[in-house]
């Protein structure tokens, strides 16, 4: 068949474009990499497409329809703190580039007198969640979010149920965990500290830890978040029961459970490099973020998490991390 | 003041207009009413605006927001039947003239430099929730609409949320229970029989059930849901945490509650004329809609139900009935 990745210049979306042609299950026949930068095809022999353009444009929407892929991936997204930040680019990308995609599905669906239904993958966040939260947020808890990209990412989960329903599409939206350990430079999330004060220590650099290490939240290893992309493209849709937002599993940690593994994986001499620097704007964001989930249904649904943040930081070292600093940890490890 | 109504030429936009103008508290200077038919002014000597528009046009938001009134009731709507018949209509009323309407109001706020930031009711619905149901749908439980309607209006208000907590408007959005008893004629709803066994049985005429009369549903009369769009205008909107959808109390009954009523206000005579017709089709539409709310955060601000379905009948004899009707009802309860 035939896919599409939207969003396929960034962390995960790279990632998935690779795993997306080994994964024989899903017969892949012709890849469409889509961002606002150019994609890189992944390795592999299957004609891909690398198409560059701006997902605010309806015309890029028509475009990607165009090709009527089976199997569409939609990660693109203006990330939470630039949609706050800038209000009107959010609105554009996250909400108004979603609603051209569809648009521009339906109107292929039209066309084709109803034959063409492409299967959409798309990535939400657990931001479409705000306070006051339960002990963890089941799949009956309301969406009330707290940021503009949580309310964009919320409303396009409404927009692809409601085209789905109408069999427009065939839509899922996944709830992503934070997603830990980003290789690469911190950024300026909010977020960002979380894979911080594992990625640095790990190459004998200094992090910072702005909240305390009581803190706790929800986590999936950059491998695990991709995993569940592919697993949802295989997924029968008729078992969601009309409900096509899921929370995924993660591993609930504090930040102290977070520092105590990458003893275990790395040593003390490693975890010394953490300093705790507390900074009242991160304290104040992060204390308005979700902690836990029961995520039952989704896990019946086949979807597994990380068996612990352990796990985590092994899928770093294994998947991202710089020869450098794997080959010391491993050393670290056997001293 | 300035205020202004938008889908001011419907049912209770119109007893909306009247009573506000007649509401000391409010203080209205100036009156605008908008719709896409021309609006009745209602009886007063404070200076009214009838404006006739579509609502999908922006230039219509534009005219709107450009009187910078301080107070906005957002009453307009595709109804569910209709947004679920004609796709892009629904979509283009019930979500783009929503947000076409924020941006005018955000182009004006800043155009102030921020001083300008209305007050803004959204007439939202119990739409916006799908089954499966707990006993009671409680202010934490998720909106996972069933119809197209129900996917508008909880994108409206998660817009509106967002807007808010930005401070460009102070919106609230408030989920209607079904209002009933509606004056006038049947219409293509399938809520419309829960007015008609009222209605018709009053006016002599035969009415058609379709539903078995253990169906229960949430039910508001016209005169209390006007009187819930004025207690929100004075609502200070801190109360409301951050949280800016509230599901509002009503009266959950049966249909043989229902009907039990009518014979306790008109007797049994008229509840003869109420005649069973079961309806596939609406039967099943009605099988996914809600029974019973804790409306408990709504109540602890101030909102009041009915006291129960006779009163229902009542307002409707005193506010809407014709008076052949009215006469006939009170030599009926006093024979």
């Amino acid at each position: 068949m035939r896919a599409t990745i939207i969003g396929a210049a960034g962390m995960l979306g790279a990632k998935l474009a690779q795993q997306i042609v080994n994964a024989s299950n899903l017969n892949i026949e012709a890849l469409t990499l889509q961002d606002v930068l150019l994609p890189k095809a992944p390795d592999t022999t299957i004609p891909c497409n690398c198409m560059r353009g701006s997902f605010t444009e309806p015309e890029q929407a028509k475009a990607i329809a165009a090709e009527r892929p089976e199997l569409i991936f939609h990660l693109a997204a203006i990330v939470s703190g630039e949609a706050e930040k800038d209000f009107e680019k959010g609105w554009a990308i996250n909400l108004h580039g979603s609603l051209h995609l569809l648009e521009a599905l339906r109107a292929q669906h039209l066309a084709s007198g109803g034959s063409y239904r492409p299967k959409v993958i798309f990535t939400s966040s657990i931001a479409v969640f705000g306070g006051p939260f339960p002990d963890a947020i089941d799949d009956d808890f309301l969406a009330a979010p707290q940021t503009s990209y949580g309310a964009q990412k919320a409303m396009t989960e409404l927009a692809l149920a409601d085209y789905s329903r109408k069999g427009f599409v065939d839509g899922v939206s996944l709830r992503m965990p934070t997603v830990v350990v980003r290789p690469g430079l911190p950024n300026a999330a909010a977020s960002s500290f979380f894979s911080g004060i594992i990625r640095e220590p790990l190459a004998g650099i200094e992090a910072l830890l702005p909240v305390d290490d009581n803190v706790r939240h929800w986590f999936v290893s950059p491998r695990t978040a991709t995993g569940f992309l592919l697993h949802a493209a295989s997924l029968d849709s008729a078992k969601l029961a009309g409900r096509r937002s899921l929370n995924l599993p993660g591993v609930s940690c504090t930040v102290a459970e977070q520092i105590q593994a990458l003893a275990g994986v790395a040593g003390e001499k490693c975890t010394a490099l953490i300093r705790a620097q507390p900074d009242a704007a991160i304290i104040k964001i992060i204390a308005q973020w979700p902690e836990r989930f029961d995520a039952s249904k989704a896990e019946a649904l086949g979807f597994v998490a990380d068996a612990n943040f352990e796990q985590i930081i092994r899928v770093y070292l294994e998947d991202d991390a710089p020869e450098a600093v794997r080959q010391a940890t491993a050393k670290e490890s056997t001293a």
